[in-house]
């Protein structure tokens, strides 16, 4: 095999991920040198504790907590942000493509928030900015996205992005165990943050959206435009009904285009078991999409963990050291140039519901709902009752495809009525 | 958007998928741009035949039955093969490098048993070779492990990436019915070939196997190194069986690293109904991976049809578009230099196996091929016998992980029981 030399590199960080990287730069040497050539050397290493035990044998000599030795080093080549948050991780990024060095970050709150900005930066320096780890892990999906798919009008794309939620919802259905429960175990295990709010309230997920939406549909995305409902409400009554009628209960972040206008949501969603989709289970992720050509299409694999997610930072290296001396062409200017698409509002949303209402159980109480239910234009596809004699039981509505904004009409009836006790539930169906 | 300008490209042959990129070049001419800043023009389409009506309305002016006339071309910069089979194929693709064009193909027999030469070839002449298409169709699985997943030691592909033959064990499956009934069926609607023996007898598969295994280990490999087997032999009771015992019969292609030997088989396999895989049903295609960074991977999507694997291959004309001028960086020289990793004997391979055989129902049989299985130093995980008192009925046998000598060595004594009426099957289980 030829070498051709080494490309140094800088780590921001040493957390889960800079092990994992450290770890494969390392072992798949071999496997590095033969797809781009060179050997990858980890040269310094930014972290906030010089005196902290760590998992991985790494040279005292390599770490440093002064950035300026990074960024004005003119032998390192590539930094690797891997520290999260927006700040200080934005100044030290902004500050290394400036000195004319590329950049592979995972840090997903920051490419959604910020990633445009960064982007345009990077052009103009004439520098290569990857963030594959940003997105599931190690699945190549952002790739897929930018090349092997862009011949391709995406019309949609759907995922299951955030491992803690997924492994909890999976952990709620098999063990039919309520949201607080699981999430205490999760947390215990390591599994779920001591503060899990990204996480359950779907804010990394709608990050991760931000990113894959603008890049399928060639758009700039807000993420503040990202509709966004976390899985606390869920119960095990829910996924119950669920199953019996042929669905699992997902917290997906749906993304889709039709003439310029986007659907951005995450929310906890129906989805047919027979859905590639619904089969993903514990804590692993998948990209579901739909491209004009390709038709359909799903990613799946490990969302999280140091050596998944190491895989895809190394895998952007190597993608930059392949692809450095394109930086002359003149092409690099029009890709990724994007438009603003507009979002559509969730009142026009369109699709079936999942309607769970706790009642007293009077006679002719169900067919009150039912018509109320009608009068908002949503016609029913599926209605059950459980339960008989209790004080209160569940009345389960599926609803043909409609809007948000009936079901919205809808629900403000059926509150009203004097029997209902609760409105338990209202989740989305994604039946196509 | 900044548009540079034109390519123009030609294609050799104008059937299905032909079609379909022809279609999509005129469809997605927007999302072709944004993504690489330049537009695509078929200039010139190699028929044999000019009269033959066609789907697609193409001006008259673009057909030519003279190959001379695009390979002469001097503005033709990429060469679309879409005819199939090895020659004229391979000449035409040999003069187009030799003319300093880019080439992308979909012919998965012509990569899999004259791949490296064309390569070679390719790098010698300092052009782009491109086959994204030949395995999986639209999936971009092959730039995933080439470019996505090149920090990885990948230790494991299977896939299922024969449509036919899946559409066909999917059908078996849910309608029980037998093989010959099913393929009849496919004929007549078009799914398989008049003459299906490359797909029901695994060549096709035994194809893709040979170039998903030279990327993802990195080493050369011989199509006729890859042990191969088809389906015709896998009957509605051999399923059923499967679904009782918790698995899907699936006709897989595997590939296995391990030491520089590599395992390399295309056969029916038990694999179970908790795998991924084992939910890939109809015409779908999907590989699956293990690398020693990034854990288990899923790819799923259509693997054939005009639109999706004209997606592929219009993703690998964007890909030589955009990577064009890298070809004058040495490290190109060094990509794909592969070594000759040896093959693991049938013989040699480690795995479960079902076994079953018809006996004459009389006492004491059971217990006798049993004892003769445990001889030859295989053990039983699973018996079942069905049926009593017909004149034979069905013995099942699934052993714990032996080698494929053993097994060969048991059969041979089961054959010589006198009871034994047939020995109905042997699938292998796949259940790591």
């Amino acid at each position: 095999m030829i070498k051709l030399g080494k490309i140094k590199i800088a780590l921001l960080g040493m957390g889960t991920v800079g092990t994992g990287v450290w770890q494969i730069v390392h072992e798949n040497k071999e496997e590095i040198l033969r797809s781009c050539g060179y050997e990858i050397e980890v040269s310094k290493i930014l972290v906030r504790d010089l005196e902290k035990k760590r998992n991985a044998d790494i040279p005292q000599s390599l770490l440093t907590t002064n950035y300026e030795e990074i960024v004005n080093d003119k032998e390192i080549e590539i930094v690797v942000e891997l520290m999260g948050g927006i700040e200080p991780a934005k100044g030290y990024i902004m500050k290394a493509i400036e000195n004319k060095k590329h950049v592979v970050t995972a840090n997903k709150a920051l490419i959604a928030s910020h990633g445009d900005e960064i982007i345009e930066k990077a052009k103009e320096k004439k520098v290569i900015i990857q963030y594959e780890a940003s997105v599931g892990g190690g699945i190549p999906v952002l790739q897929a996205i930018k090349e092997g798919l862009s011949g391709n009008k995406i019309q949609e794309v759907m995922g299951i992005v955030n491992g803690t939620t997924n492994y909890i919802l999976t952990k709620m259905t098999k063990e039919k165990v309520d949201f607080e429960t699981v999430l205490k175990e999760a947390q215990d295990k390591g599994y779920a943050e001591a503060d899990p709010t990204a996480d359950i309230e779907g804010y990394d997920a709608a990050h991760k959206l931000t990113i894959l939406a603008s890049l399928s549909f060639g758009s700039n995305v807000n993420f503040d435009s990202v509709y966004r409902e976390g899985i606390t409400k869920i119960t095990p009554l829910d996924i119950e009904y669920a199953d019996e009628l042929g669905y699992a209960i997902k917290l997906l972040a749906i993304g889709k285009e039709k003439d310029n206008e986007m659907e951005l949501r995450v929310h906890p969603t129906f989805i047919p078991l027979s859905h590639p989709l619904a089969a993903v289970g514990d804590a692993f992720n998948a990209v579901f999409l739909k491209g004009n050509a390709v038709g359909e299409l799903m990613f799946y694999g490990k969302g999280a963990g140091d050596l998944p997610t190491g895989s895809a930072v190394v895998g952007d290296m190597i993608s930059i050291i392949k692809n450095k001396c394109n930086l002359a062409d003149e092409s690099l200017k029009t890709v990724d140039k994007k438009p603003n698409k507009s979002v559509k509002p969730m009142s026009e949303i369109n699709c079936e519901y999942y309607i769970r209402v706790m009642v007293k159980d009077r006679p002719a109480v169900l067919g009150k709902i039912a018509s109320l239910i009608g009068d908002s234009g949503v016609s029913l596809s599926t209605v059950i009752q459980k339960g008989e004699g209790d004080p209160s039981v569940s009345l389960v509505f599926i609803t043909h495809r409609t809007n948000e904004g009936n079901i919205k009409r809808a629900l403000d009836a059926i509150i009203a009525v004097p029997e209902v006790v609760e409105l338990a539930n209202l989740i989305r169906v994604e039946n196509s």
